[in-house]
């Protein structure tokens, strides 16, 4: 394979909306047609669960960052677990691994994943994101925050994220 | 001693602001007046240094939670100083370890906090947040989100938390 | 209080033998009479409890690292419980924050402890180790194990450490 | 890909012998062979270096678990970074993601492997190790440690292992 380049996509679990879980199989699938893995937090729900779906449907490989320390609760569309152990001190890890992070819904762990991203130094990528959630992220770290509405202007902001990498 | 209560009190470092500092001092002493462990990142830095000062100056103990592998960069005003090496994957350790957090201003690694508190479920106490900011913690978790704009309501509002613990 | 000297002690759980435990609580005893906090696992069980136990007879403070999420588990000897839900992680973090490791009894758990001592380089004494052990942990760095079989003896070795720390 | 099987190979970085890196190629082009996924802690350096591109020699795939925050000291040889932020606290995501563990020579990171594999129930292989650490291992946890002498025998008992995962 050679060095990979991978992309977290971050979002609810149990509390993701219907629109979130098919936003997330939409990203997916573009970024596991572009090549790139998917990364997630790799249990079976939410955003999690749909991302790996999307990038399975499209061909692409998807990791999984799973917060236990057994296979049981993994998403049937990861390929390679990763288990921590870590409980949810495992979001340092999603995005740490991430080189640019797509952000679909909001819940107080997204937000934590998406608050360390900047931290970071990681820039995210909100897709359709509400507009009060998105002007809270940009007054963080203006550098770092874009947001997409189209899955094409989605696709079109990662390769430029991945593009400017320092 | 016996099992102290300990009480987090999270916000920026090189990027707080004066107001900041000067709320950190005054919650740092309300804390340690009370006989309450001040608990923070632990950083020579911003809020972490300002409210441990204030712990000091009321006879109180402080805990710092530091990111890195040594006390090079420790608060002078830390007793208890836990070096956990995980860069900003501590800031887990500091929410978990607190049974209130109180949140000065904002900044990345606040906001990682502060969404990390509220996945563990533990109650949060903004100190004069911005009204955005408020509203931002609110929308992820209701029951667990308060603001206090005087420092008598931020005592109120502690033990208020703290008789609430289940 | 200012910054505090904080004593490792590493020891097994529930297989701890009754020499661990009873070596466990002189150990304690001896650390909190000197005016060094204690810390361990911080668990209510096997060594992790008689040390704590022992430095609370003596007037010490203690501090558990525990690697859960609540407070269901820590010893009732436990001044400051630092709650990390980070699992068998959290061994990195007990023997970071210590200066020096004293080591008592064996297990996978405490053998892990001990030999992540050695690899931040912090100097770990074993408390009348079996000299299997004893070899094994001086194989993997000379100049950061030591072994004592008296009481003064650790004393003096944790002095000594402590003296030549750099 | 589907579900991956995870077999980690663990050892020393810099202080690796010419053995034990002869041993790593050997031993990650085996894993890679069968089809599984060799994961290492992706430094380019000794143990971890070798097995990868052993693996990717026989054209297997390859993960990294590195302590740091960037890929600037990742092997040339791994597919997949994850990058943690932990430092050495990452050797317990290393094991826990692996099914079985094949430790190849000793320091005192390897032996922080092997110790927390086995707190963790992890079975390990150790590849021609010197028989008093073969022995201390034993001791800690004697249903999880084998040792294998060639390289048939080695993927015999990882084989072995694989088919008696509980």
């Amino acid at each position: 394979m050679g060095l990979q380049i991978i992309i977290g996509i971050m979002g609810p679990g149990e509390t993701a909306t219907e629109d979130d879980k098919r936003n997330a199989v939409e990203a997916g699938k573009m970024i596991g047609s572009n090549g790139w893995i998917v990364l997630t937090g790799g249990r079976n729900s939410g955003v999690m669960a749909a991302a790996s779906r999307g990038a399975k449907q499209a061909g692409g490989t998807t990791v999984g960052i799973l917060p236990g320390t057994s296979l049981q609760e993994v998403s049937d569309h990861v390929d390679i677990p990763i288990l921590t152990g870590l409980g949810h001190g495992r979001n340092y890890v999603n995005i740490l691994s991430s080189r640019v992070i797509v952000g679909i819904g909001l819940g107080p762990g997204t937000a934590s994943e998406l608050s360390l991203a900047l931290k970071a130094g990681r820039p995210i990528i909100l897709y359709q994101p509400r507009t009060e959630d998105l002007n809270f992220f940009c007054d963080l770290a203006p550098d770092l925050v874009q947001a997409a509405q189209t899955i094409d202007q989605l696709e079109d902001l990662v390769k430029t994220a991945l593009a400017n990498e320092v």
